[in-house]
Formats: C-alpha cells, structure tokens, sequence
C-alpha cells in the first residue's frame, strides 16, 4: 500500500480478509479489565464477576441509513451507539462490542477505515473494547451487525416488565429530533441533486442533524440514576418510537398508562422544523424513532430526587392494565395510544 | 392469519417486526441455567460462574449461500452450526446463541418459519438457547448474523497461540466433503435449469451433500479430549481451509509445520468425487473450506491417548519457527504452504 499514490483507493481484494482486520482493528486499545481474550482468535473471552448482558443489531444499508447523506465515520460511530443503548436501557454497564461487516467490492479499503474510525472513536469515549468480527463481502450495499456485551450485579438490571400502577413514567433528553434531522438531510439531497453547486447552509438545523447523524446513548441515565439514589422498577430504549415502546413497557408490565401530551419534551428547534415542514411536532416526538433515549417508571416516592433534573422529564403515570393506554392531549382529550403515530379517533367511536 | 387458506403465503408486513419475532420464536425452548433473560426485552442476561466466550458471523446470500441449492431450514441450522463451531474450538462449551435476520420483501413469513425451524432444531440438538435477535428488512437478499455465546474455565481455554515445535498436528473428521458437495449441488443446479423435469439421483453423493447442507459441529471433540485427559497447546476451526488455518496456528504460536499429504483424513466419496470433477483432491482437502472440524496441537506424550480414535487424524507436527511451514508430499517432497491451495513450485525456485 505504500506505493499507492496519495488519494487513490485500495480495492478490498488487494488485502486479504484476515490482513483486513488486522489492519483495521491495529489502532484499537483495550481498557477493560474484563476482556480476556480479544480479536486474534475463534472467540473472544470475557470474564464477569456478575451477570453478563448481550443484545444485537443489524444494520442494512437503504432500510436503516443512507450514504447519501451519512459519512461513513459517523455510521460507524452511530452502529456502536445504537447497541450500547440497548445495554444501558437494562440499568447495565456496557464493556465489549464485535463488530460485523458485509460490504460490496464498491468500497474500498479507506472507507473501512472510515467506519472503523467511527467506531473506534465511540469505543474511546464510551469505555468499551472491540474484542470481535469479521468483513465479508455482500453482493450489494452495506450491512453492519454489532453485538454488545455488558455487566451489571443481579439487583440492579431493570426489566421492561417491572412498571406498576401509579408509577411516574420518565424519559431522558428531548424527543423528535433525529427525526427532523433526517427530513432536513433528504431535502439538501433532493436540492444537491438538481443542483451540485448549491452550498446548503445547515447550521440552523446542527442540533436536530446531529442527533441523526452522530446520536449519543445515555450512558449518562444509570449512573445519574445510580447518584440519585433511584433505581428504575421498568425501562427501555426508545429508538424505535416512544409511543410502541410506551406499549412494548405496558405490555411487559402488564399496566395501562396516561401520557400526557403537553409534557412531553421538544427542543425547540423540533418544534420550528415540524412548522417549516407542515407536520404535528408531537406525532414526530412519539413515532419519529431514532432518539436513543431511555424511558422509565420510577416509584412515586422518588420523585422529589428526579424532579430538578434538566435531563429528565415526567411525561404521565401508570394505570391499571383495565384503564388502558391513552394520551391526553393538550386539549384535553383521552386518545389510545397506538403504535405508530396516534390514532386521532377519539375511543368511544 | 387462521384465515388464510392452505398454501398460501403470508407477507411480512401482514405481521409486525414484534410479533414477527414472537411468532418465530414461541416454541423456543430455555434449557440452560445460565440464562437468566431471553428474548423480550432490551438484551438477553446470561450469567457464567466463569469465562464467557463469544464469537459472531455474518452469513450473507449470494456470497456465503446460493438458496438455488440451500432449503430454508438447513440454512437456518448451518447459520447456528458455522458459530458454535468457533466456540468448540476454544475448548468450551457453547450454551447461547442470538440470531439477527434481514431479509427483502420476495421472503414470506412462512419462509421465516422454516430458517427458525433450522435454528430450533441445532438449537435442541447442541443444546443451546436462543436468546435474542431480531429480524429486520434489506433491500436485496438474506442476511443472518449470529453471535454465540460459550462457557469455559480458565484452565481449559485453548486458544491459537499455544504450540510449540515438536507438538503433534490433529485434525478431526475428514476433509473437502463439504467443498465436492457444493460442486455436485452446482452441477445438477445447471442441470435443472435446463430440464427442469430431471429428477437427479443424489444418493450416490449422499454423504459429501449433507457436509454441505446440514453440517455439524464438533461439540463431541472437546468432550471426547477431556474424556481421554489430552488438553490441546492450541485449536483453531478449519472451514476457512486446512491450508490457511494451519498458518494462522503457526503465526500465532510463531512455530512453524510440517504436514504430510499421504496423512489427511479422506472420506472415499470425496476421493472418488474429485476423479469425477478432475480436481486434485488434496487441493481440495487444503483449501475447500466449509468442514466444521477442529486443528489443534497435542504434546507428544499424548499420542498414545489419541492414536486409536477413529475421529481423529495426526497430519503432521510442528517445529521452529525457521524451520518454515511445509507441505511433504507423497512423492516425498517439500513445498511450502500457502493459504489458498498449496503452489506447485518448490522452495529454492
């Protein structure tokens, strides 16, 4: 590869599948006690005093992102998040990834790097080691499959089945955002493509892009959560949209629940994007998806040690399962709650 | 879905990615103790009183299997067989396993069903439970990525990097079944396409077809070692290639190899398969890939322990790392070994 003149591209054959990954994982350090055995052989080894944690996910290029507006160092940093997510939703401390990639002969050996780039910097600052995977090809496009392993002691795992009646349902962060984000992103592409020398000017959408882009998992929540002397009775990762996720936590609980419109959180460049392009600011915040944040009951009694909290917010309570699951709209309408979006007809009709 | 009549097909859409999941999986079985948390909530819990060994694939259509020639549920349980293989060669024992599907909209939920028939049985089979996953939509094709989870004490972890030079080289089964299998599928493939009224007779490939369909994995060789008290110097899983996984042993051991031609195990159907085909089947042997069979190193003293067990096979044995790593052929001579085949010209040219 030295010979390479600068700016040209290595084709992934020039370099075989195991020099790839050695010369890709060369700059990963591990840091965690816990790994015993890292890439290098047919397993990697882990040693945990107590329970372990492990959840997977597979990302597939054109369903979960497009390259078109995703640079590949952030889609390797954000295929990281997506899996630690999952583990800090149980209340868990995250400690290892592997890493899987199928990719067609279109990319090149410096966009790998791209991505491993993405996703050595999540490594760093999330504090977990990459102790496993592969590159494979793939007859089309891109595919990521990402496994986190994490630790934390029997008492403390939070199951999404723990939520009782009257209980205060939270959730970290503002909601939507990466949503609009993404809507901004398809527009300048849809505008990129009529004309290429237009310089789009992003800057007042950072926040809501960033959160689509380079999204952050709330590592944060069990250790504040842990400070403040509260331990969550249920909690979920709401990626997949805050209204099916409210549903999947009733379900498992087996509890109704009244969530209250007006206190669900928006930043406010959410709520002027949705103006800008015409859409219902909260159908984004509960089925726009994306937004790696955690929701959550906590006991009544706890609340005076959340209520102060900036990251937090009380967005409704926990009914007996008979009540049902309803939100209540700003204008004071009881509406069911459904999976995607929210149904508009009010429930006795 | 009661409704549908027989023969019908149901789309994936007709069911949610949740209960897609519940579905697939409502007759999965937990039969290990150390699962504490399966699938259902945001990651499985597994809890080890020792070492945890994990290790993940990316099995991908087109490039890892061709379904022209691969039913659904052997694919579903070679996808598991490919991964518990990993684990056995660590010496552990494998006991969980997560499985990630994406899949086009051309595969109907029934199709689904019969990859996760394939995953149940290797499941019941090996023993191991089924803990999380997901499945998920691709633009093109099938992907399944699976992460196996094992269990070993410390002491008896084998890892690659343990021979030394006059240790013995051992490898269980025989080799290049699996690689005859596919070229016979492939042929009456071609076959097929052009009279599709031709009913093949397979029988007579019966054996080197099922290496290829419906491997298995070499669960029986770390207990049958524990039971005969021979602790490997090091192991490897061969279905990259007996070649290339030889150098991957010597490089991590820093050793180098001899290996004697006239000692890798054969299966006769394989020999009398390569005559057929015109292929050398040495070659094959070296670099076919797909046998799910296990290379390791065994100090001398334990020969006699070994040397009856129709399972396993001495094939040569290691030396100095400047010795070189060698290939002795019938006619007695020394060529070097390379990873894919072996070449044909000697040393000193």
């Amino acid at each position: 590869m030295q010979d390479n003149p600068k700016n040209s591209k290595t084709k992934l054959t020039e370099l075989g599948e195991f020099k790839l990954i050695d010369h890709l994982t060369t700059n990963f350090n591990i840091t965690q006690a816990s790994t015993k055995l890292s890439i290098g052989d047919d397993a990697a080894v882990v040693r945990h005093q107590d329970n372990t944690l492990i959840s997977t996910d597979l990302l597939v290029e054109g369903v979960h992102f497009d390259l078109a507006y995703m640079p590949l160092k952030h889609l390797g940093y954000k295929a990281v998040i997506v899996n630690l997510s999952d583990i800090y939703a149980m209340n868990a401390e995250a400690t290892q990834i592997t890493v899987s990639i199928a990719c067609s002969n279109r990319f090149t050996v410096e966009a790998l790097e791209e991505i491993y780039a993405g996703i050595q910097k999540a490594c760093e600052i999330y504090n977990v080691d990459l102790v496993g995977g592969d590159t494979t090809s793939s007859v089309k496009g891109l595919q990521i499959s990402v496994t986190a392993i994490g630790v934390a002691e029997e008492e403390n795992i939070v199951k999404r089945s723990g939520a009782k009646p009257n209980e205060l349902l939270v959730v970290s962060g503002d909601l939507g955002a990466a949503y609009m984000g993404l809507q901004v992103l398809k527009r300048e592409n849809e505008v990129f493509k009529v004309n290429p020398n237009n310089q789009p000017d992003l800057s007042p959408y950072a926040y809501i892009i960033e959160r689509q882009l380079k999204p952050e998992a709330r590592k944060d929540i069990p250790e504040l959560l842990e400070k403040l002397e509260v331990k969550p009775t249920s909690m979920i990762d709401i990626s997949d949209g805050l209204s099916s996720e409210i549903l999947h936590l009733c379900n498992s609980s087996k509890v109704g629940v009244k969530l209250f419109e007006e206190k669900i959180p928006l930043d406010p460049m959410v709520i002027s994007s949705c103006e800008e392009f015409e859409l219902d600011s909260t159908t984004i915040a509960l089925s726009g998806g994306e937004d790696y944040e955690l929701l959550f009951t906590i006991k009544q009694d706890d609340f005076p040690k959340i209520k102060a909290n900036p990251n937090l917010s009380v967005i409704g309570h926990m009914t007996s399962e008979d009540v049902g699951k309803h939100i209540i709209t700003r204008a004071e309408q009881q509406i069911p709650l459904v999976a995607r979006g929210w149904s508009s007809i009010p429930e006795q009709e």
